[in-house]
């Protein structure tokens, strides 16, 4: 077999056999396959497609390119949630103690964000003392004891994506629906737990930047999660505007406890209702989304959640004196509040501006190599929908960086004020099953 | 700029602009911009093409990769000659004589062959001797001298096309019109000649297998070449069959003269007699088609053309004595008879068959750096539209490896007799000018 050929046929439109997706992932793994000859391909598939054959064959050649984790030692089910990443996506970390709270095994393994503000793990990461780096073993033994334990994964997991990321980012082959379901599933995967509910995201600060897009790489994640064997659900969400009100690390942090204690913002916690009830029913402990819902409600409400969250942070090392009184964490030197330009409804409040905004006072990363200041970012103060006066507090950016008068203009050039009344946007659209 | 953000915009279908395109291929030559994101942006190329204006564009910026040649010390037309190639192809050798016994100036540089048999220079250094690596001055001073000579192309013409071809043979991403266009235009345009002819050939035995295809290569082409100032004409010729009779490297050396001396096939006469007209024009060298026709035709029957060829021969070291008794070409050492399974008309004689039968029998190359046995290859004795009995004798091959049983199998294979009356089939099929 040449790989040559393969990426002729894949040129030509042809299918790909299973063994030829085996000789592909394999070859690149080992090296024996140039990178050039593999962004030939991938720029292929990008034309061409794949089949649904061909995407559950990649997934699996590139589940199999390393190790897999074997959670079958925790009893109960395990339960895995992957969001395909917005602005001022926080709900792991709310949503993972609840569902724990009420009884299933939130066993995470987590990727480093790509996106332009950071991922759950730098947020973690911004409470002090807090590990990511357990081992397997601590990692079983902490989610069999608390039901839930937030990790990052290790590199030994699905080398064959780590290689293939890297490469189609440098190579403008990123958004491709087969290329991204195949990665995101091989990874949900190969970490092991019984049930997967995916949040696809669409709008301006997502990677999907329509309800299509999302509607479509989330059937097809569907697919192959039940493909193999896991019951996997996905919810298109809407990520216009951000979500809840704070964009940046410890501010979100902040935000996750003060949700936890039942004082968070509402799309934030209806979405962590929402995606949590699914996740009970996943997990079979509940039989009716209304009773799962039920449930939730009570562990938010009773602090069940909130202990468990405490319990979790403890666990992994991080001064829990931190989430008890979070005015403890540090705040940023600088602090500039934005005001309303006019009275009237928001009509927009532009997630992908915001996003970038957070990233340029320090909140995240430009490129892989940054460090990111932990207490940057802006909280908003309101949201699509609300009525605001002229002169009304907007929103509060937090920087280390003097000079960020220009940053300024950027946030309030996200948001849009009509005379109008506007409805407050729906957050989630869809929800897929098998 | 950013080589990423160009590889999007072709993704996307959009035009490069010639600031684009430059920073395309000067950071490719100098190794700024890596192999992987280049065939990213070859594949996107194949998927959607190039307009006018960066063909043009590439092929400027391919020119100036590298140096140029300065012709204008000769005096008189210099006349350049390209063939997408074909097998049993060598026109070169027999045209070159004829049109420089009329007045025109024929400094042709020449690659090594890619196809499954070898190139001119090939042949050429079949001839004992025969030395293919003349400095710039002393090709000049020949041309100047005899009105002859053929070289190899040095490395620093056009280096960019030597990366970049390179890297599409590896890549799958060969057959594109643009690509090709501009790789063998950047190479013509720089070897510096006033005028250029092509012979684009299409076929089972050529790079462009149908006519359509070769058309829209041979207009392209054409475009390129008024664009930058070249009378370029292209002849679009039928490669069913291969050209004469005569495939492989002495082989065809002794048609050449065969030709030369007036005996040659009809097909190969006539295409030079063709083709050297076309070339007489554009060198205004003659009034009309027809006067051209005439003056070529005195040059062969007075033994003119074949005393430049001898002279020719001589001035590039080359030992003549095997040009005036080819007899003295070694023969290969194993010699078989293909005869005619039945009688009947010959309806097909497949070029591609035939070349890479001749290449197997050591003829060719297979890979790059295979080397080539001189006398080896076939020699065909009836072609299409000829009638045959049965037991008549079809071909013979030469070769140096004694396993040739299977590929005598493959040779009659090539064929194809019915009882139906075959028409000769039109070598000539259209003739492309601004």
């Amino acid at each position: 077999m040449r790989f040559i050929d393969l990426i002729g046929k894949k040129r030509n439109g042809q299918e790909l056999t299973k063994e030829e997706i085996h000789f592909f992932i394999e070859g690149y793994v080992k090296g024996d396959i140039p990178d050039y000859q593999v962004s030939a391909m991938l720029m292929a598939i990008i034309f061409k497609g794949m089949t649904k054959q061909e995407i559950f064959d990649l997934t699996e050649e590139m589940l199999n390119s390393g190790e897999t984790i074997d959670l079958s030692e925790i009893e109960g089910y395990k339960v895995d949630k992957h969001s395909t990443g917005g602005v001022g996506d926080k709900t792991s970390l709310v949503l993972g103690p609840m569902v724990a709270a009420c009884g299933a095994k939130f066993a995470k393994m987590s990727g480093r964000g790509l996106g332009h503000t950071g991922g759950t793990l730098d947020k973690l990461e911004s409470i002090p003392g807090f590990n990511i780096s357990l081992d397997r073993k601590e990692f079983i033994e902490q989610v069999k004891r608390i039901g839930i334990s937030i990790i990052g994964q290790t590199g030994s997991l699905v080398p064959a994506d780590k290689k293939l990321y890297a490469l189609r980012d440098v190579t403008n082959t990123v958004d491709s629906i087969p290329l991204i379901a195949s990665s995101i599933m091989s990874k949900k995967l190969a970490s092991g737990s019984n049930t997967i509910l995916l949040d696809v995201k669409f709008g301006d600060g997502a990677f999907m930047k329509n309800i299509e897009d999302a509607t479509k790489l989330a059937k097809m994640m569907v697919e192959i999660g039940n493909y193999f064997g896991r019951d996997t659900r996905a919810e298109i969400t809407s990520m216009e505007e951000p979500l809840g009100l704070a964009v940046g690390n410890n501010l979100e942090v902040k935000e996750v406890v003060d949700t936890l204690l039942g004082h968070g913002p509402e799309d934030l916690t209806n979405i962590c209702l929402h995606s949590g009830s699914t996740m009970l029913l996943q997990a079979k402990l509940a039989n009716s989304f209304e009773e799962a819902h039920r449930m939730l409600k009570e562990k938010l409400d009773d602090g069940t959640a909130y202990k468990v969250f405490l319990e979790f942070v403890k666990a992994q090392n991080g001064d829990i004196s931190y989430i008890e009184d979070t005015s403890k964490f540090p705040l940023a030197l600088y602090r500039e509040k934005v005001y309303a330009p006019r009275s009237g409804y928001i009509s927009k409040c532009n997630a992908l501006t915001i996003g970038l905004a957070a990233m340029k006072l320090g909140g995240g990363r430009e490129r892989k190599e940054d460090t990111i200041d932990m207490s940057s970012g802006i909280v908003l103060k309101h949201k699509v929908g609300e009525f605001v006066n002229k002169g009304d507090e907007l929103a509060t950016l937090y920087t280390e960086r003097p000079k960020y008068e220009p940053i300024v203009k950027e946030i309030l050039g996200a948001f849009e004020i009509v005379d109008e009344k506007v409805e407050k946007p729906r957050l989630i659209l869809d929800t897929i099953e098998a």
